[in-house]
């Protein structure tokens, strides 16, 4: 497997138990006919935020009053098959390692027939806005991480 | 003219005297293989910021502590002509109109050859963050936008 | 009522019998905290092919090999009420008027409140690859416009 | 140095010779006040190709009767610094490596200051649309990837 994150395919695919579907736009479509690759990354986002919301792990992120903001340190997409317009894509999500402040998302994409399109995955760290610093999970949101994941 | 926005072509293209240029991008392309539609509108707000940062006109508007803001009320394009991969356009802006508190921003984009590709315009109001009502433009401000379209 | 393709609100609205719902995306929004206003023009994208395939009214324009292609005139966005992040939109769409080749379709976005939120409106023109020119609508296919709208 | 494609940043740093400016667009930032982070792949695709427009190396990959295309294998992103609305980011590129058929292009991201905003990587290979395999390239193709990077 060329992806060095992940170390043996049938447990890492076995690991996943949410997934968020997208439907493929006609304006994601580029002038070779299919799904142009920049657009992943968003699908990465819609799905990485609907499963954070169905983990209850939100936060306070998105109160303009809040103290903890997540930030994406790093991000990477591997292209398998190509993704037509009008498709539905399942895009899964999980945790695939915790740390203090951070978290590794790992991603996986299939179309209808269950094939393997794209897969990914990005740090995610949570900061303090005021001085740019992690702010350290607790142990019930490393705990709502776990839960989601094995299973 | 199918546009209603434009009682007499040759006075309205005149009238135009900023532009700026942007190069269509590959991830801007459709299966159809030109520019897809819903990106003009882009287009057009990324010469618009630039026409009023070239006015002075950008007031207070991007300070998160400012009062006032700028709300879009309403956008519209008419395409003329297929626009491709790699094109370098000239998107035309001008004041069509001054309101008390509004302005009518009309657009022009050309394609290298100088063809028309297409046109649109949109009101752009200056409100309060407080009220959400309309402030007025100052004299000095209508002058900068005068300024700009008749010379 | 600023927009001017709306005669009379409460019949106009009655005769939307399609919608298609959108969840914003974070990527959707703008530093203004909303969702950014070149976006609609995605969101009718999307809904309006939806549209047509619940007709069945995508004759043989996504094949390579054929012989129609339908070729959006103009687009226009009315902003009614700010967007915001996460929210579910519903958009409407309908066939308003129905020429020889065009359809006039009109747009109908409404929140999770059920107030409405944009509104818009479109020509789309089916052209022969060859000649450029109009195709006209069989009578069949005037008839799955009609059939929707008016129920 | 956490991106594990980096070896010594000070000779890395230096190998490239190519860059594009791109000026974020507003409606290319998020709620969070900043660049969202799923743009930074559509700026490495426009700095890509045009790196490979200034090599002469676009070959006959947007002829729809060309008999080989490029293909994006993979394309990661480290963030570094925020990115903000207005700024204009210098995009630079350069073939790290240069396989059979493929070539491992890097990225680097500067703002006006001349800091470091963000990083990257992706493999692009070039298949026939035929068969679906690599095409090596010729031996004047991997010389003009090293005229550039080596100088």
């Amino acid at each position: 497997m060329k992806q060095t994150y992940i170390k043996d395919f049938a447990v890492w695919e076995k690991e996943f138990s949410y997934s968020f579907p997208i439907q493929v736009r006609f304006s994601e479509t580029d002038m070779f006919g299919h799904l142009n690759n920049t657009v992943t990354f968003a699908y990465f986002e819609q799905a990485r935020i609907n499963y954070l919301k169905s983990l209850g792990l939100m936060n306070d992120w998105l109160n303009p009053n809040g103290e903890r903001i997540p930030v994406v340190a790093d991000l990477q997409c591997d292209y398998i098959r190509q993704v037509f317009f009008d498709e539905t894509i399942d895009v899964y999500v999980k945790a695939d390692s915790i740390g203090n402040s951070s978290v590794d998302l790992h991603y996986m994409a299939k179309n209808a027939k269950g094939e393997l399109v794209f897969t990914g995955r990005g740090a995610m760290v949570q900061i303090s806005k005021k001085t740019g610093s992690g702010v350290a999970w607790t142990e019930e949101e490393k705990e709502l991480f776990y839960k989601k994941t094995k299973n």
